[in-house]
């Protein structure tokens, strides 16, 4: 089978030197671990994290390991009482064709997909981390009431693009997306829910926002922090709640170029809150979660966008591209 | 009676000639209305920001109003069937020796005080505002879990002082207070409850929260803002939580000399959160709050400090003094 290691340290974005592609035999397993195919594999930008070991709830990367990576899998052997051979499990496969999972082991967070009726690339979506990301952040840290303004930056990434569908499942009234782009901002419209859209590249975005949100803005769903988080500070309602879910504005700036807040004040004067989460604190409610979006997904209320490359070869493209912003939906790549 | 009227309004920090002290009748009751004594008045700093007409939550003050403000008063007389004479209440009396009252009003949030084996003047301070404030804070914004590291800024402060024993009460390991001047400071440790005091104005802020917090801050509750929130940034733990209660570095600033926030990226990096209140959101629990001070207060658990001045010629003096950092505990007026 094959795999890809780190060969080298990114210095900023990653290149394709940074990763190699070679071979290695198909994993034997033992009591209580599972041999499984890879379906699909997902990409997310704290990949580049794991890259410099700077992702503190990730295990070291050395040179040469495989990289680290979560996915759908179709289980091929089983020494573990919980699962048999055709289950579809979500792992913690890392960047190969076939793994040996330990499912008793919680660094690998294995869960057994539930809603197996819907598209095994869901899981890489969905019903797996961008859309338990998307909910937990519009439902738990902003708790959307009926009828509240909502806005969604990188509104066409991996979760905005199911962000906005959810705030619209729990009753959102206008529900405003930002992206890059004439292509991606009509995406938001006609495909992914959105009321309106706001092309960061080519407007205004202070104008636009206060065109957008005549009555202020009481959620805001922000992956992207820096200078936007700023502008929205200017126009949030009281008890207003931002999720600060991604700050991909930033990730590759070093510390002195980070942007210098000057609106924070304004949480205190409307009595707003500012939280950050992470989907792996809240693993006891995975069940739920994946319950939950493939209801919505049956009843045509979340339409996942998806956004599939073919083949393993193609991973450290897919992973770069996230930071190139080219892509709308969830990034993945079809392995099986 | 007498009464204290807006006469002009501020340019930054009030002076004696923004106030007048003028005569009145003490006025006539109606059908569901209180007159009342006034036996405390307390004083905050957001009362500035009521003379400017800048605390949305107040009604507009104009030229020649009474001053707003909330006190401890007795029913003198009753023509509402839930109060009688001799009756200790907690209302929106204004600067004046006698107010009417209507209980019905929520603009005046009347309520009965419950633990009247109390002195009357903790109506002003832990059973009252600051006390809920301190207690919404550390309980409900930042849910203090035993054993955790806790900051407060301001600590000497109306809520500061207050603050530290609730984290204690609510089980927090290490509590440290930062306040200005050697005798604030130490009252922080041999008064109120903290395990160390930091002076803003003669140590390096940075290095003593670094040598007191060598685990990191769970939790932070801010009354100061600006830099020293910006500090504090640094060193919080993952899922720390800050309850932004006030600005007070602030709130006499021009928007422009702000403080610009370098270190916000840090909620992000820690899935940490800000969180600003206001204790007029949490009406509907003042009675559960008043029982929980006053059997922490019976229980020694919490020790109210007091700054008490005498008469209502005073008041004035009072309120600028709070800017002016002179005086550590609740600040008060006794009128009666």
């Amino acid at each position: 089978m094959r795999q890809w290691v780190l060969a080298s340290r990114p210095d900023g974005l990653a290149t394709i030197d940074n990763f190699r592609l070679e071979e290695a035999p198909v994993p034997e397993i033992g009591d209580r671990e599972l041999l499984v195919r890879t379906l699909y594999l997902g990409v997310a930008p704290v990949m580049l994290r794991y890259m410099t070991n700077e992702a503190s709830f990730e295990q070291p990367l050395e040179i040469g390991d495989v990289m680290h990576g979560r996915g759908v899998a179709e289980v091929i052997a089983s020494r573990h009482p919980d699962f048999r051979p055709g289950d579809r499990v979500q792992s913690k496969l890392g960047w190969r064709e076939y793994a040996k999972i330990a499912p008793d082991d919680p660094y690998f967070l294995t869960y057994k997909m539930r809603n197996t009726d819907l598209p095994a690339s869901y899981g890489i979506g969905s019903l797996a981390m961008s859309g338990f990301t998307a909910l937990i952040g519009m439902r738990e840290i902003c708790q959307v009431v009926p009828g509240e303004t909502v806005l969604v930056s990188g509104a066409a990434g991996g979760v905005g693009s199911q962000a906005g569908f959810v705030a619209r499942a729990l009753g959102a009234g206008n529900v405003v997306g930002i992206a890059g782009g004439p292509e991606k901002c009509s995406l938001l419209m006609t495909r992914l829910g959105y009321d309106a859209a706001i092309d960061y590249k080519s407007e205004n975005v202070r104008e636009k926002l206060e065109e957008n949100f005549p009555d202020g803005i009481d959620v805001y769903f922000d992956n992207v922090f820096g200078e936007v988080l700023d502008e929205v500070l200017l126009l949030i309602n009281r008890r207003a709640r931002i999720a600060l879910c991604g700050r991909i504005s930033e990730y590759l700036k070093p510390v002195a170029e980070h942007h210098a807040f000057r609106n924070l004040g304004r949480l205190g004067l409307q009595d707003a809150k500012l939280e950050a989460f992470f989907v792996y604190d809240y693993t006891a409610r995975f069940a739920e979660f994946e319950d939950i979006l493939a209801n919505w997904i049956r009843d045509g209320k979340l339409n996942p966008l998806e956004h599939v490359l073919e083949g393993l070869e193609r991973m450290p493209e897919a992973l770069i591209g996230l930071y190139e912003g080219r892509n709308a939906g969830v990034a993945m790549v079809r392995i099986g």
